[in-house]
């Protein structure tokens, strides 16, 4: 069912932290009616997240009377709510608008919030809340089933964004294909999925497993990668799925211009060729896995600084760099065919 | 204050199964007053759990009245109470005994338990239940502690006892050295830690980092590990793990004639050269971090044959190797100190 979602990202309406904002916008564009931060009204949604066209910004959710969802719109790390948002989504569960949120903070959990759900017939979706509690078993999978998964240098480069790009556009070459969500974003585009962030550390691997199991009746499947592997903080997160969805290629995602983690600037990133080696040798422990492409964020640069990039980036790894958000996807899909035909991909699983 | 404690077991009763009851007996063993086994009445602990000497095995906490406390005995995958023991649960609750628990199942959250405990005055401690909420910020660290963490090829080898030995054996050697406790049995022992397995996986590391903070003014800290970061099920625990305790140093444990991922025999374990390599690798990302010394465990050989194992495997992995339970850790605790004199983790890093 059609949702009519208003945003909400009032005091922290920017590209890297409303990325929950940004992905619906991107990807469910016509279920987004609008933005709610009243210190940007007059802006255009494109202005203030780069994304988003002319869908209105509004000071008070009186300003979009159709609306019937309130979105929590950003990821903070850590996931609290900011405390002034608190009264505006008890407004909207007054007004009667369902709550989505990705905060690791559950909204449902708050006593206050929870008593006006209940009394205004609406429904707080923390879709971070779960009691997923299973153990990856590492069974035999669909043989016929490719499985693709998005990896990168860093948190936030844009493994969402490349994952849906190759999954719809798959589909629209008439290849069954299917998005696997594994964060909150991802989770709200696609209606489905599981937040593996925010499992018991032990069942992260077993939660990317039942994902796979729920989805490999499909030809090809992109599991939504998270993390890096060189991550300070989110590294078991990034393994976790990595040896649970036990793929047969990788989609290598990097944010052109970023030398340092983000958020942790006192951590220098390694360079992308180390980088690629270690996810290679982490997801080839039990069956070959190469990084088949490399994803290109070229959001920092200029059109000629990005063909330059993508040019140098793929001699020095011998790869091809593609930026889908700048190009499109076709030339990501082409190499993704041509790896799902080869069949190499079978022949190496059976080894 | 010294705790009196009934190990239940019944059921499970093997050493690889019962491992928080093996790790009590052989790290407090004037704490441990019996284990409950009716199945197993008339043999000694040791030839039941190959640890724990003449402990009396019981067939009813009755035939101990002495106890304050029942311990369960055993980590399953999973971490689910056996149906059996609940009824044992509630008699001890019954009789005024503590429960302490390690089990990913919280008795605490069970409605008759927790109403039974609140009745008779007693507490109902699950070492696991954790609101751990906190993200690893990759700070400065105390560049005069010292950080040993024990690492291995699968789980279950014995990390957490090797990490005791060396902690304890620096003590009596006139260092200040501290165990770090990361998983059931090792907070159960030493009385404090985190239950890294049991924390949302976004803030794993952020638990190694604040068991480091809280540790560091000690000279040595040894971090237990966990799993192996070639684990099916398990590898995001261990490289969240050693990722945000930020180890000078590894010792590498593995238990002789293992050649198959526990629990799940149709994996096949890389060869320990492999492993070290690879754990090496995720291990100095961000500054060197040697394996400086292997631990044998060698519960399936023979005396003859541990020997010739060690000497075959420290010729072909260049790395001193030391079976600690059987010839104890002086030549383990020798290789330490010699590190920890010699200033190399100092020098490398400060780079």
């Amino acid at each position: 069912m059609k949702r009519s979602m208003v945003l909400l990202t009032w005091g922290h309406s920017n590209p890297r932290t409303a990325k929950t904002a940004t992905g619906l916008l991107r990807f469910c564009p016509d279920e987004c009616v609008a933005i709610l931060d009243p210190d940007s009204v007059g802006k255009s949604a494109q202005e203030l997240l780069e994304v988003g066209g002319d869908t209105p910004i509004v000071a008070r959710l009186a300003d979009a009377p159709q609306a019937d969802t309130l979105v929590m719109g950003i990821a903070p790390p850590g996931g609290r709510i900011p405390e002034a948002w608190k009264a505006v989504v008890l407004e909207a569960i007054q007004r009667g608008m369902n709550i989505l949120s990705g905060l690791h903070d559950f909204l449902s959990d708050d006593e206050e919030l929870s008593a006006a759900a209940k009394k205004h017939g609406v429904v707080i979706h923390d879709v971070r809340k779960n009691t997923f509690k299973k153990v990856a078993r590492r069974p035999d999978l669909n043989p016929n089933c490719l499985r693709l998964h998005t990896v990168g240098h860093d948190c936030s480069v844009g493994k969402m964004i490349v994952s849906l790009f190759v999954a719809r556009g798959l589909q629209q070459r008439g290849i069954d294909a299917e998005f696997v969500a594994t964060g909150q974003t991802g989770i709200m585009v696609s209606g489905s999925g599981l937040p593996v962030d925010c499992i018991v550390a032990d069942f992260v691997s077993g939660a990317a497993e039942q994902l796979v199991l729920d989805n490999q009746h499909h030809d090809v499947i992109i599991v939504e990668g998270q993390g890096s592997l060189v991550h300070p903080s989110y590294s078991a997160v990034t393994l976790g799925l990595l040896h649970g969805c036990q793929p047969h290629g990788l989609i290598f995602v990097f944010e052109a211009g970023r030398e340092t983690v983000g958020g942790l600037e006192h951590v220098t990133l390694p360079d992308l060729a180390t980088q690629i080696q270690l996810v290679e040798t982490m997801a080839s422990i039990y069956q070959p896995c190469p990084v088949i492409a490399v994803a290109l964020n070229g959001r920092r640069l200029s059109t000629a600084e990005a063909q330059e990039t993508a040019r140098r980036v793929s001699e020095e790894l011998k790869l091809p760099v593609v930026d889908v958000v700048r190009d499109g996807p076709d030339q990501l899909l082409d190499v993704v065919q041509e790896f799902y035909n080869s069949q190499q991909w079978r022949l190496a699983a059976t080894k």
